[in-house]
């Protein structure tokens, strides 16, 4: 099947530590591969939905293990290309209770980083597609990952593809010499859906907002072509016991999603990713925008429940949940 | 020491994934040995009541693992036998929250199936017994099957042993050819006390009730050696967190045990087994029914924290429970 | 770096079965190794202040091995002895909800119990340090460990250093023929500070009391060295679910640490031992017995989050629980 | 890239003790999925070689995580299906020195016995490949998977493809009723290239031999189409050290490529699919029948040194074997 | 069944460092149990000999343990006994090539070393068997210990069974204040077979000799009762490559087994156990004395390819290798 | 104890493949830390030779990880210096008979590579020493790292401290714009021992050799206070089969060592720092130079037999191999 979906943005590998371990304690790391995007496709994939992601990866064992991993998940592998650069690596360790989880970041330098812009024939990348998907790390890696992102987002506006991106603005990222504040604008002002937290669109944007409401009604004036604007709200009793709510704001007005809990939490890693294809997968398969949310948050409140960076539930499995059955009863 | 009480029915070998990887995802199972009516057995066994159980392994490595298991458990194996046929399985995955556990069974055609029911000289198994355990899953598994389980029975009355059974009706089983509405009432005519819920009672024997007492009565009124039912309550808070009562119906009139809390889950399977486990224990070991009863729920529930399909808690353990110790403080 | 900071007494090394298997049941254990007091010289050594343990291991594979662990913990190991016996050993399974966590131990005839006082030099050892810690189970392992923990507590005093004492009365220990009650209490005088609960005064002092402050108060009176007297109250709502309260008494009087809660517990050994570090840090870092009890208390509780017999914590991460972050948010 | 080479067969989950723990000992399996054909296209795939694999699987967890494994690799997943029936499974132990390796086989009933021959399209499935590769494994699961093997091989035939086999008689497999004797000559009647054991040839044709050139002669005059009947000589000295040996017999004679000394062995399963893989990627890519048989003679004793049931090595790194670089020297 | 083979002495837990890690590297220990007589009980469980095995265990969570993996191999557990005192233990490390295997004993104040003779007897438990097994181990334990296998071997010759003992002198261990030059012949006077090394031969009983033959000559001279002394050769080419040869001296005169390779060894442990089993079954089952030695030693062998402390092999697969099956080639 | 032997240099994380695992198929890496200078201080410390390590490590968890593990080895951790920049990584994959080990490199970046020569008080650092070894890693790094070491040989000459080198000239590795050529010289120059193949003395200093031999005596002559020039010979049989034979040419002339059989090899990695540990231990504690020679081949060929980057040998286990006990038999 061609794919309706085309995600663009690196993928890391993960070193976790095993169960609750420090990272400074631990013996071995679990190793999974992730990204923003790629989680996003890997994600579409699980429900059905024909999805391809482009990237860079290393041309060395580790690129080729990452690459296999997203083409095991159903991801459309098309557009994996291999350069010079090495594995972009994130460690992490698990907290518990007020122990708060962490992330040490080995990203710099990677093949992605140092991708070349004429590489990617975006007319060609996303001839079959509807709908392409970025985020904001992307254009924080490099000077060459922000441009082909501007080109890829032109691209898919020219040949009418829906374009969505999660801001997801990284202070510490953008270390290339060029401003967030210059670069993010020209390219969300080519997105129909965003989502976008109220410090993302003050650190970001200079929009100050007193709500959630309130700044995106601002967004979407800033951004003529900006339809959608959504957000989770996470209220976090714990490493291991948050409860989220999705947040959406379009043309018919603001709304919000059932609030789900998740205790205990057994991977808290792209939970957001997993919001943004449960939107995907709502606006492309379900009738209304009430309908898409409830089917984002729950989504993502699935994601907290499975090992690894992307989400491993069908969209009956997510449906169900949207249905009311919270029982996790056994399923024989 | 000779048996006191008698299982019989299949033992399956359960892979699971480990922690709560989803099945697609799991590198490797766990493997653990299981049955209805041998996790009675076990259980018994751990709570120094001798413990029989009557089955067919397939003659491979895995029945030897199998029968090997639960001789570790302290059950007796004096009538482990082994035939032609595979090994019943089943593959299960860990949920958490408001994802569910699930199960994927994968036991047709296997030697417990296949079992020829001249091989069984119930006379000479029950003898020097006081107890006949089974449950609705062995006469759903085949004809011999059901034909083997009618005759313990018979021979049990004969001998003035007492009959019970876990009514445990699933629908799906049932794919030999005759109609468990007509192959269960016979059986269940035979028992002193049964397991049973509404829905088994509704979908076996016609019985509409407006609730458990309304229902056992009934019950009791159709099978007139029946002297007790018995069920579980259990509230279901997510696939880690469960609130389990167990209820029971006499000529002493309706009981409920206290409610115990169960969070974090570390089992779930083999939670009614421990039941009737406990409850077997209390009808020969404990005062009266209300005792029974609450020593049967609380063996249920610590079934629940334990990794298994059988109970491994000594009477003093469940009885600390029943007598209010719930703290979970170290025991050094 | 001088130590700041001598601790005093034996490590075990802990076998402990991986995830709730029971001990029966494991075919593995796990791991580590721990004491009363190494415990608190290696919680010092993890928020940087400089901590010597003395003590004496057996001479052989795992006594070396228990000394590397400590000195990779970053505790001095100057004053490492070893000697002939064996190494004290406890085996673990980890409970979960109402099912509590137990211990076997396997200590008796240990290196540490047939240690020579003459071995000792104290002046030489405590020379430049400022603090000596011991807890009440080195004295009742041996009559050589109580002698030399008297010897190691005189000439503290003699030059001037602090000294704290876990009084921590465990009577099964007591064995080698001299009474807690009359080892006890010269030893009790000489400290500055000590951890002591309702029933350890009664049963080591014979003080009754009706409250942790009356208790307190009797104490200070009866050893007038005795300036601080600490404990921790503990309700424990299940084996993975307690909540901790720090309580103090000096000069100032009576005071209470704010309550943490700690769900899920991820390793129950040495919470009180990450509470004494916790108060010796807050009596050598911070302006006042508020702050040092809250520090201890958060200490304490943060140690239940983290596998080990010590507290791998530092002290800007406890200090941020103290400070009111209870969230456990993701850190990147 | 359209794929080359078309493998057809089913795919078996192998459940693996580990180490070399016997069946009955094992407390955990290790998973893989393999099959006698598949495992040439994963190779191939490996080597750079675009194969396609066509299959049923069941239409559940165990048949997607098959599935997605293969994806993994780098098989085209363009004719993967899903059907009722279950995951066949084999079970098995690793042997050593004298101590043979064991396999429980466990697949009656399969998805892919249960196959409908008329879901099959050969012409559109076959339509931009060049060589289609089965084994007899295949045509023994039962009379609907011969059926598909017949008209896969007419297709082949008919569009112009080689077609290759690996005889690779199981006597006991056989069991739908039919004779291999009768069924499966018709089906190497429509091959270019069979490997063939002296023993095969002797119970599926009634050819009796001296040598396996003897054989392969009267193989190819019983069969007009078949041109090259390959084979390995493998001397078993014990289930960690092998020797193999390719052997071939074409129009050009008799050939034996360099005997492989293989110790110790990692993964014994497998072996002779590599071979034939490393032989199809000889006749693709290497000029002559001599570099292709040592080249397949390579990648077989390179399989049996990875872990798994197809071959994880490139062609570049089975080329330097071939080329004489037997020292395991590390490679930084 | 009655079981034939009665079997006396104490059983360890194993603590073994995973793979070839050092003692003090490992983090975590393979728990496995085993003992000298134990093992050849379990062995003959394998072989369908019915075996018991006397003991006593500590009343603790690891006698009980202990006891559940012996009655899992199928030993007759009814005359396990529960006591005070500790388990014994011992540490292992697992050598190659040169490098040597260790293991680090700690096994003083176990519950078998403070046995009751009074507790045991001998008449009643070895009623129905028709041998009695014993080593040197158990007389080196304690007094106690040594009165009861004393009081065991007069009961057998009394009750006209054979008896056996592997005399295995480990100078270590006799620490209870009896010489073992005093205590060991008159037990070696009951016996009808034995295992002896020509050093053991002169530590014991002071017999200088040149050859094994002419050992085994003298002690069957000094000990009039003896018909049978046996031995292995072993040439150790290093710790995971050795070679094994049976000697054995009867009325028949002197014999050698074939010498079987052993390449790589799995686990070194219990080896000479095996061999006595082997000798004992053989001489139950088999034909000849030669024929019992070849068995002898290939079940020592075989025991080399297996994990654990006793013999996980069936008489069917022993035999093979006697029968020259060398090869190793997998079973399906 | 003061410290005799201070090596310089940078410390890596090893991520390692469990078992024979390819990198791309792992689940999970195993976590080592090791360093070609480093490693020679660890194995001396095990010997029972201060030794401490100097070295810049990331200032971040992974950093103090690694700086934990060497203290725990025993190490000197008084000059462990913390900065920016990253953890230096290498991944790893163990082979198996033809079939090579590979290690992929993550390095650049790192902190040590971005140290602060003027951070080295060499003086101070090498005040009590009477050793120095350096590698030629080192100087590859960076041109701070060449810088800092310079520095480091120039103040021990100046003390009188022995300077000795591992040449280990790794092409890739110097990308910083100097040549080696040009940097390792001079460096040399202050060294009285090195290690360095003829391919080493051809490529960094232009000199062509028939032989160790002459090879060794040219470059003596070059270096006028070299007095010793050592290497390894290697002969490989395969990734886990190797034969050692260690070589020396001083005033006293060409020696050779004994050659040492390694099957199976364990660990690979560090056998020629175990090699130049060995020799420093038998400068500073042997009588001649052919016992060094032979205690230096002996150790390294012990490393190969045990996990881990460095040596976890005593002196005494490695004069066991020198005085010829190569059986690896079991140690009680």
């Amino acid at each position: 099947m061609a794919p309706k979906v085309i995600t663009f943005g690196e993928i890391l590998m993960r070193l976790a530590a095993p169960g609750h371990d420090r990272l400074a304690q631990a013996n071995a790391f679990n190793i999974r591969y992730g990204g923003g995007e790629a989680n996003v496709a890997a994600a579409l994939a699980q429900m059905g939905i024909p999805a391809a992601h482009v990237t860079v990866f290393p041309d060395n064992d580790l690129g080729r293990a990452a690459a296999a991993t997203f083409r095991q998940a159903g991801v459309d592998d098309g557009h994996f290309m291999y350069g010079p650069g090495r594995m972009g690596l994130y460690f992490m360790e698990t907290g518990a209770g007020f122990r708060p989880s962490r992330i040490v970041y080995d990203r710099y330098g990677s093949a992605f980083a140092r991708l070349n812009p004429a590489d990617f024939n975006w007319d060609e990348i996303l001839a079959s597609a509807s709908w392409l998907h970025w985020t904001g790390i992307t254009p924080a890696i490099s000077a060459a990952a922000a441009e082909a992102c501007g080109q890829a987002i032109q691209a898919a506006r020219r040949l009418g593809l829906m374009v969505s991106a999660d801001v997801n603005y990284r202070r510490v990222l953008w270390q290339y010499g060029q401003k967030a504040t210059d670069v993010m604008p020209p390219l969300v002002a080519g997105c129909d859906v965003v989502v976008c937290t109220q410090d993302d669109a003050a650190d970001l944007f200079g929009i100050q907002s007193e709500s959630f409401e309130d700044m995106a009604g601002q967004l979407r004036q800033r951004f003529p072509e900006l339809k959608t604007v959504l957000a989770t709200r996470r209220e976090s009793l714990g490493a291991s016991h948050n409860r989220l709510t999705g947040l959406c704001y379009t043309d018919e007005g603001y709304g919000e999603s059932p609030t789900f809990e998740i205790n205990p939490i057994v991977d808290r890693i792209g939970g957001g990713d997993a919001f943004f294809a449960g939107w995907i997968y709502g606006a492309l398969q379900l009738g209304n925008q009430r309908e898409a949310l409830a089917f984002a948050a729950a989504a993502s409140a699935w994601k907290h429940l499975v090992v690894g960076d992307f989400n491993l539930a069908t969209a009956v499995e997510i449906q169900q949940v949207v249905d009311g059955d919270l029982s996790g009863r056994l399923l024989r």
